[in-house]
């Protein structure tokens, strides 16, 4: 995209409203706008960034077979009341009256509709297990909605529903998606760290959240430096094998690791290399067993016969969120890090000299490299500017023209993350980061 | 994906419910579900032909310069009230209170919010044109939902908004989009006419509608032959060329077509050759000028340092009710015929034994060459019944295995579109598929 005609406003100065970084700079770096309290417009390159993220989230989870789906945004409160949850809910839940005065609700979750959906259409064992999972707009009416997207009222959420013919099979499927969680993570370039979690409103009786590392997180958290090793790329642990499962689930629960809400001293005196630093919550995944199955009346045909009650859970990945909490794990004083997996855009190509025939050409050759998947800051700014807006809005590598380079077919490549800078020939700069 | 462990429910039986026949088709080939009146969860086959088709309309739109972002779907009363549309709109604009008992909406359009957007940010006519668009999910609270996905409450829908200096740079715009959506709809596979329509509630003083040709669609169309063999692929017409897209509305706008509501019999007697039909209304377009700048106040500085009120326009694509719209005009009696740019899969892979070890190797053999992308009928079921729901989902290409066939490494490769049939090695089916 062409910054002189995009919709990308930075801004120099820090918004009086921002108070955490991530905040601070979606707002600086032109991702997204508050246009009702709480409530955000995805700007082109803050919606290219929650793209890239959902994208990653969609990719994991269909990997392990977990089948993606859309549910609407409003729902009958008829179904809340089968469950019991219509009146459990507070006033987080937005309610709506339709034009035939019927009670609806702008969805904060989906057990109810996928048991319904499911137990329409399911009636033999022979079908299960099955996950399902969607990743769509939620709403949450906070009463002090605060910290940009991270506890906005609009959010996306990734969440899925499993289905189980028993507990043993349940608890497979709660690893499996606790082991694409963690490759989710790491892809998206951020340290994730699974801890024993409360099950609250959702119910069940096991339950685990994903705490992302960053330094400037919202809550205190201590864990075992086993935690800063671990790798869960692909190939790493079968997803459809139960016992690679088992060790995975041991490889990523056995150390210690707590919020200071859970920490507990006793054990922590124990743990050999101790590591403590903030953290933010991301994800949240429960097994309830029957709690939705066995009111929603969901009862399928077991192999002999006899009726059988699936078990289920829930797990959900803030998809929103994630944009907020990568900024807080990746950022300096200057602006935002991206990491490769979830920038904008992989390079901005910084003209310097706009208008100068050396310059304009070789950022125009520069951009017809990258087929209109580059960001190239055409304005007619002062070079300062340029170099702000750049580390401002942290896509990896700038290739910034000069007119004294252009002469020569030379750029200078500098990558966002350590600050290092080469002179080299475009074609070197495009063949760098290509390899990258 | 293994159809016996998906969320694809084929129904025997026409529901009672559907009058159309996109609306049966697409409960009866388990794409959707109804959640409400008019609400529905796209379940995964019917969300992976969305998807198609949002990404083909989103390509498109990209394809001319512009800028995808993400505009939420609870908006503020208050910027309704300063263009004067809050009052204006009826009872079919879903009204919500917030626990601070504010006045909000599920938003209809966009008019409003992308206007406020623009003008908190972009000051300068350097900074023109722009051309904006999301895809998102929209609430219109009909008083009698029907027709399935083609007239219900919540719907995807792409709308697209652009801010020019003048009058002339907006109709330059008008065409640019409008060449854009015949391209779109030609990679769905319909024919789809412009026609001159009344610009209704979003005002303004030039608008067309684009009608999909369907045999069973909800009004009668009279058009010119013409429109049956023209052809908008790319390189067609040049978008960034004023001329040439003015030699694109000529072409697409001198011929006569026309709804029965707009039918001029005088000039109808003079088309040399006559096309009657039926059609689907599937987007609609506006020009209107200062409509919103004016009374929000949206201004920029000129060249000459005068203030500028940029002239807009705005630009919808019905998502959702496109892919009523698609089975509509492709269909017969058996099912659905995708065409090959939306399937949810290129082929379904037919298991006529499933447990003879013959069968079971070369199916998957067959699903393992589509790296899951393919639909694999792996349930217990007659033969009989795997036939009929291969017609009814309507893939392009569906690949029978049978035990005689399985035994010499043969397939049965049949053309969903055609009816055409051939019995060839898997190796072949794989290889002609791949070719179309």
């Amino acid at each position: 995209m062409r910054l002189s005609r995009s919709l990308i406003p930075t801004l120099k100065e820090n918004p009086a409203e921002a108070v955490i970084a991530s905040h601070r700079l979606m707002l600086r770096a032109g991702l997204v706008r508050q246009t009702a309290s709480g409530i955000y417009a995805w700007l082109p390159a803050g919606w290219l960034v929650l793209q890239n993220i959902a994208r990653i989230v969609r990719e994991e989870q269909i990997a392990i077979g977990s089948q993606d789906m859309l549910m609407p945004t409003i729902q009958s409160a008829d179904l809340w009341r089968q469950s019991g949850r219509y009146d459990a809910y507070g006033p987080e839940m937005l309610r709506i009256k339709d034009r035939g005065d019927r009670d609806m609700l702008y969805g904060p979750t989906n057990e109810e509709m996928v048991t319904e959906l499911f137990r329409q259409s399911v009636k033999s064992y022979r079908e299960l297990p099955q996950i399902l999972f969607h990743i769509q707009w939620k709403f949450r009416d906070e009463l002090r909605p605060r910290f940009g997207v991270m506890r906005g009222r609009e959010f996306l959420m990734k969440d899925g529903y499993s289905f189980d013919l028993d507990y043993e099979g349940a608890v497979i499927t709660y690893r499996k998606i606790m082991l694409s969680y963690m490759r989710t993570f790491q892809r998206l370039g951020v340290k994730a760290i699974p801890m024993v979690a409360d099950t609250g409103p959702i119910g069940g009786d096991l339950s685990h959240e994903f705490i992302i590392l960053a330094p400037t997180g919202e809550s205190q958290v201590f864990f075992d430096a086993a935690y800063e090793t671990m790798d869960f790329s692909e190939g790493k642990y079968d997803h459809n094998d139960p016992a690679d499962l088992a060790r995975f689930f041991g490889d990523v629960t056995n150390s210690y690791a707590a919020t200071d809400e859970k920490h507990d001293a006793g054990v922590w005196a124990n743990v050999a290399e101790k590591r403590e630093g903030r953290g933010i919550e991301v994800g949240h995944i429960f097994y309830f067993g029957t709690k939705y199955s066995e009111p929603m009346g969901l009862s399928l045909a077991g192999r002999d016969g006899t009726p059988v009650v699936p078990h289920g859970g829930s797990y959900g990945i803030g998809v929103s969120r994630l944009v907020g909490a990568i900024i807080e794990a990746h950022h300096d004083e200057a602006g935002i890090i991206w990491p490769d997996s979830v920038a904008p855009f992989p390079a901005v190509i910084l003209n310097l000299k706009a208008g100068d025939a050396g310059c304009d050409a070789l950022c125009e050759e520069a951009y017809a490299a990258f087929r209109g998947r580059a960001l190239l800051d055409d304005r007619e700014d002062r070079a300062g500017v340029k170099f702000a807006d750049a580390d401002l809005m942290g896509h990896p590598w700038q290739i910034v023209v000069g007119p004294r380079g252009a002469a020569k077919g030379m750029v200078e490549l500098k990558r966002r993350a350590t600050g290092e800078k080469v002179e080299v020939s475009l074609a070197d700069a495009l063949a760098k980061i290509n390899q990258a």
